[in-house]
């Protein structure tokens, strides 16, 4: 870690190094928060209204309020940009509800969350995965039932990840009763041969996926028709691509699944278009 | 908060307000940790190696190496209940996989986890709601799949035992599928007309009780027959007794569930004996 970083934490930019919560912090305590990741590209957040809409549905979902509104979120996260001097990577925003004696209920009204933004660089857009495309492995889901909510609660998706990282793939496809729900920290994608685009429609059972949205609106000028339905494992095997989709890889190519490759091997036209398309609307926001 | 509390985190005693850690900790950021409670009664801990035993069986199940052995762990509890004086209450001990990067696979193999432990005073034996007994709410169960590993993955708890405080009563048990699963931090059981007492089997799906092992093993002492099964809402208020059990609660008669009264409205008899069983139990540790 670069000890240089500047963090944000409850209204002040302090080094990384001295960014710490109490143990008492229900973040530590509880996974009691909510998260958010925007990406930044030539210095600028991409899709950030949509984030910070997330993050105030999340917050509202489990009773902590909102301690900004999109202004001053915007504003805290561009001055924190510019003192990271960040050109591409992300922005990560935290709100936990705080500090208190451990117990369970809530602490008292009034008592005061915990925000915490730090930035990461990471290269999305000349990222090498993205030109050789990403292997998965699928695994089972054990997360919650309310997926909707982007808590920081994650110990399910880090166990799935971490069999990722052991298998020596990009990212692990989480599956229940037969069907992929989602990756571990994106949204899972196939293309039918007849150029059908396959995602599992919102509900509470899966992330709203950001970036999902914007792919979906974008599904038609890559000329794909668009099913927002479950998909199986067989199904997905059996898909002419695959693809997955979060607010740091974008579009990923996906060209083996569980050993199996698709296709040719190598990331297919229609994701790189959709890759491709998704990118210009980045830059342009 | 009494500042003048003493907390044990990664080989220093500190007081409590300069108890803090890196917002890269795991366990801010990922939940990525494991935690355990232990009594402790006339300044002793109550049923302490289970505890332990059990401590060191969720750090194998996530793949965190136990910072210390039981000798080890017994040696620091007992120094932190000396340095703060405690003569009954509880010990909270929580192990994270460390503070790394913000990346969902595992650190680096080595990386040294954050230990950290506090105490809390609290009145056990002479617990006023073990006199009036205490009322319950049944809610949705949303937690994910692996109920027996002790995380600190406690959202869903936490919204469950939320709404019993906004019910005004002291728990929350979990229902799935019709049946309790567990409370949001006790366990639960029943005891029929016949002198059955029910509470569902150990499986991946609920945490093994150190409290619930100690009572079964007490039941015969009390005249009842043990049944390990799931039981419903329906018939839990139809049960002649129930009550939970948790490392600080010892067994919690309940008077109440869904604003149904059950028996005559107050602590039934059985219960009491299991519950002064066990304190004799716990003393005599």
């Amino acid at each position: 870690m670069s000890a240089s970083r500047t963090v944000y934490l409850n209204g002040e930019f302090v080094p990384l190094d001295q960014a710490r919560v109490p143990v008492m912090d229900r973040g530590f305590l509880f996974a009691d928060g909510i998260y958010e990741v925007s990406a930044v590209l030539d210095g600028k957040l991409v899709d950030n209204a949509a984030h910070l809409a997330r993050l105030d549905r999340s917050l509202g979902e489990i009773g902590i309020a909102n301690p900004h509104d999109a202004a001053a979120w915007e504003r805290l996260q561009a001055d924190l940009v510019a003192r990271n001097g960040l050109v591409e990577g992300l922005v990560y925003m935290q709100v936990t509800r705080g500090v208190m004696e451990r117990d369970f209920g809530f602490p008292p009204a009034g008592t005061p969350t915990t925000v915490v933004m730090f930035t990461q660089a990471k290269k999305i857009v000349a990222n090498p995965l993205a030109e050789s495309g990403a292997r998965v492995i699928t695994v089972e889901d054990l997360r919650w039932k309310r997926r909707d909510i982007k808590s920081v609660a994650l110990l399910a998706q880090v166990l799935a990840k971490q069999q990722a990282v052991e298998a020596g793939v990009a990212e692990a496809w989480m599956v229940e009763d037969g069907a992929v729900t989602e990756g571990s920290s994106s949204t899972a994608f196939i293309v039918t041969r007849d150029r059908t685009l396959i995602t599992r429609p919102l509900s509470t059972a899966l992330l709203p996926g950001i970036t999902r949205a914007s792919v979906l609106r974008l599904a038609g000028e890559a000329d794909l028709r668009v099913e927002e339905r479950l998909f199986t494992v067989a199904e997905a095997l059996e898909a002419q691509e695959a693809f997955y989709t979060s607010a740091s890889s974008f579009v990923m190519p996906v060209v083996e699944i569980d050993g199996t490759r698709l296709g040719d091997g190598v990331p297919g036209p229609l994701s790189r278009r959709l890759r491709a398309l998704y990118l210009e609307v980045a830059r342009g926001a």
